[in-house]
């Protein structure tokens, strides 16, 4: 497939560093949190409190294309502008960040309770 | 707490962003997938087919302690050396290594298959 290949190489065939070298660094879930609660545009994930550069949100965005985690679809011509919808690959994760929640309103009360919704078993 | 204290401030108190200003990286997760299967001390995991270098190391230890995941104790003197363990807020994190090797292991097949004993449910 297309996306696997433009990956960098695994540093082992080790399933938890194989997933860190796809999603390992402070954006890509913050990002994929957002497409999994309604965002879609790069505007909307500007506006997110975290606020993420413009370079940064460029650069996380193709990232996450190219492993098969996010697709786009042009929604303008002239200038094109794309939304963002996660992949089924990339719903797979919803898991990770989950269990990402249950961490941190464990262990640091002053994190915000996900919404019950987001805390949904994933279908399938 | 003074771990907690050492933190460098969290980007939001949504509970996905607050685990990334920890966890939010290539090493630290990989650190402790090592240090839950039984490896202790800083020889050990440079061993690991990651290969990590010695001063990333250095730096994700540092981290980790200071963030609370990891204690660790002198085995020897002149020179000091110390021996590294999970705490429990590390141990913590055990679900969300497991959902990742979940994830891997069904989207990426090269991936290697954990041990049984490393997918068992986090006691209490």
């Amino acid at each position: 497939m297309m996306a696997t290949m433009s990956r960098r190489p695994a540093r082992s065939a080790c399933p938890i560093a194989t997933t860190l070298d796809i999603v390992g660094d402070r954006w890509t879930l913050v990002i994929l949190r957002d497409m999994l609660t309604g965002k879609k545009r790069f505007s909307d994930f500007l506006d997110s409190p975290e606020r993420i550069t413009t370079n940064v949100l460029t650069d996380r965005l193709a990232l996450m294309e190219a492993a098969g985690l996010v697709a786009k679809t042009a929604y303008q011509q002239r200038p094109v502008r794309y939304e963002y919808a996660v992949t089924e690959m990339g719903r797979g994760l919803l898991p990770v960040l989950q269990e990402m929640c249950r961490w941190a309103n464990r262990h640091m009360p002053e994190t915000w309770t996900p919404p019950a919704s987001f805390m949904e078993p994933l279908d399938g």
